[in-house]
This record gives structure tokens, sequence and C-alpha cells, in this order.
């Protein structure tokens, strides 16, 4: 039995959005412990939170377990250990073409998206004299064609199907961003529409960043 | 039924070689298409193959169902579907503890290594005058001091078990880049042991990309 659950994340991190969404949507209560990314340089590179998170990222989960206390880093990897833990809802469409619909989009903005429009790839562009902020728009709007795409062949009222799933939990981070980067969202009537669903979702909006107790006042 | 499989890839690719490793573990025999990620541009960027891929990457997953054509981007969405549409052997752990460390040391690789270590990460790096082989140099050994902790975990012999799973058919494309950028694998014992284990397994060996029809020699 999984016990003392614990989230290390932060306000504005996609990725622990994500993690903050599934649980929400499983009827899941945690611990919230924030880690601060940008003051100081980054409480994730400093002991003892970068031992448990050696790409110094967030999200990572904690519970205990037969006396054992568990770290999970990757919030997908988290988000497809949730979904064992607890069955119901699924947090994955149930027939394999739809399932593999769900990972095509979610792995779109986890693997095509994020890493290259997170924090550390942004200094690091901005180091080269880059501008990080046109080439975050850019890895959005790239990304937000090919997802669009998806998510129209399905015609449910979340991004694949009629229930959330991972993919949603990917998605909405997503979108904040996008505006954040004054991507055009007009172009984008699905992304747009399942926008609208989940905003009506309770677990959706009790995950969004500026009802978090590390969320900055603007 | 899955009918007519065909597989979009390119010989170098480690995302590629990833979904060769699990249709060879799975027993499936399919067409493979080759797609030049370099010449002229990159064919990735030209019609037909951009439509069946917005963000212009392989591999891309073709089959028949019922007369109809499906396309399927995104290699770990791949291997799930994959795993679904043949049980045996699976490429996931049946413990859900071990299948969220196969997913959590997936990823690492998925979208902690490979997007920025990746062909238009490079490109991108070059043109703003950063050393894109010292950069990738970097994501790679960071990478893998968070890849050879999960793994050292599992203690069996692939990278999370007895079995091969999704993990192993990305670590060893990703060993193959490491050693393409200097990465010195002295410091990851548990990474080489499974590359070892994974060199003495045909379905790995076959799918190494110098023995793909599209292979360039040296």
């Amino acid at each position: 039995m999984t016990e003392n659950l614990r989230l290390y994340g932060y306000w504005r991190s996609s990725c622990s959005w994500r993690v903050r969404i599934a649980l929400n949507l499983k009827g899941l209560t945690y611990e919230y412990l924030p880690v601060h990314l940008t003051r100081e340089g980054g409480e994730q590179h400093m002991e003892p939170f970068s031992k448990l998170s050696r790409l110094a990222q967030v999200p990572v989960l904690e519970w205990s377990e037969g006396g054992t206390k568990h770290h999970l880093t990757q919030s997908l990897a988290i988000l497809r250990f949730v979904d064992d833990l607890v069955a119901d809802p699924p947090l994955q469409p149930s027939s394999p073409l739809l399932r593999a619909r769900a990972w095509e989009a979610a792995e779109m903005i986890n693997s095509g998206i994020q890493p290259l429009q997170n924090l550390s790839n942004m200094k690091r562009v901005s180091a080269l004299g880059g501008d990080a902020r046109a080439m975050s728009k850019d890895v959005i709007t790239r990304g937000f064609v090919a997802v669009e795409e998806v998510l129209a062949m399905s015609k449910g009222r979340y991004a694949v199907g009629n229930h959330p799933s991972i993919t949603d939990c990917c998605l909405i981070p997503q979108i904040y961003n996008a505006r954040r980067f004054d991507v055009d969202l007009e172009a984008f009537p699905t992304i747009r529409r399942v926008e609208a669903a989940c905003g009506e979702n309770e677990a959706f909006r009790a995950a969004h960043p500026d009802l978090q107790p590390d969320a900055v006042a603007p």
C-alpha cells in the first residue's frame, strides 16, 4: 500500500502541473513541497533536492511502501505510475489505437516541445546570444501544428476521446506557456476547444499555478 | 488485424533504432522505408513524408486495418502500441514499481537527452556559434548519471529486470551516440553491463544502424 504521497514541484513548472492534474483526477491527496527553480540559482541544484533528482528537475513524487521511501522522477513516468496506483478514472484510453494517439500527442509535448522551451534550454540559447523567447514561440507553434492534427482525429470532448487522459495533463500547461510566448492560438481550434472542456473540470482548475502555495503574484 | 507494417526511418536515427529493436523483439516483420535526414536539406522536410510527420521526424509506423491506412509518430508511443499489438514478450515489466522505473529511465533518454542532442537542436546551437558537440557530450553525460542510478536499483540482467524493455530500446541507441560524442563510459558500469547483455540478443544486433539498407559506409 502506498502512503504519504508527497509532490516536489514548482508552481509554474509545466511538468509539475501535469502531475497535479493527474493526482486531482484520481482523487489522491498529497503534500506539496515547493522547490524554487530561480531563486539563488535554483534550489533544484542544491542538496537535499539534487540527490532526489539527478537531472535537477521537478516534479518528483515521493511515497512510502512497507516502511521504504521511494522517489520517482519524469512526469510521464509519474502519470503512468499514478494510473497503475488508482485504476479509476483511467488516464489512458482503453482502445489500443486511441491509447497510441494519447501517447503520441503527449510525447509531442513532452519530448518535442517542453525540453527545448524549458528554463535550462532557454538559458543555454540566451547565453549564446540567441533570442530564447522567439525560439520558444517557434518550437511551441510547430509542435502545436502536430498536436492539433492528432487531436482533430479523435473528435472527443477531451484531447483523445471523451475522458481526460495523459494528453490533457500535458496539453493544458503547454497552452499556458504558449500564451506566455505570444503563440497565436487562432490556428488551433481543437486545442482551444479541449482547453475549454478542461476549464470546466475542477481537477484541472485546482491544479493551476496561481492556486499553488508557492505562486508569486504578478 | 494489423497488416502491412512499414517503418519510415533512418539508419543512424536513434529513435528509429528504438523501434527496430522493439519490432525485432516482438518477431514482427516490416518493410523498411528510408528517409534521408541530411541529403539536400533532409527528406523529412519534403512531401510526401512531411505530411506523415508534421514535426519532420522519423520514425513513423504505418499499418493497414480494415482497409484504412494509419500512421503513428513518436517512438515511445510506437513502442507502447507495438506492446499492445503483440503481448509476448512484454516490453514493460509487470510490477508497477519496476514499470515506473522503466518509464522513468526511458523518459530520461527520450525527453531529457535526445531532444537536445538531436540533429535539429545541434544545428540550432551551431547556428548561434555554439559548440554543438560539446553541448551534446555534456547533455548525454548528465543524463547518463541519472539513468545509471535508476538502472543500478533494479540489478537485473537488462536495464530494469531480467527481460528487455522499452528502456533497453532507448538505451542502446543512446550509448552509440555517447561514443560518437566521446562520452567517458567508465563512470557508468551498469549501463555498460546492460549494453553487453543486449549485445548477445539477436533482436538488438539486427537493429544496428550499420546493418540497415540505407547505412553509409564510414
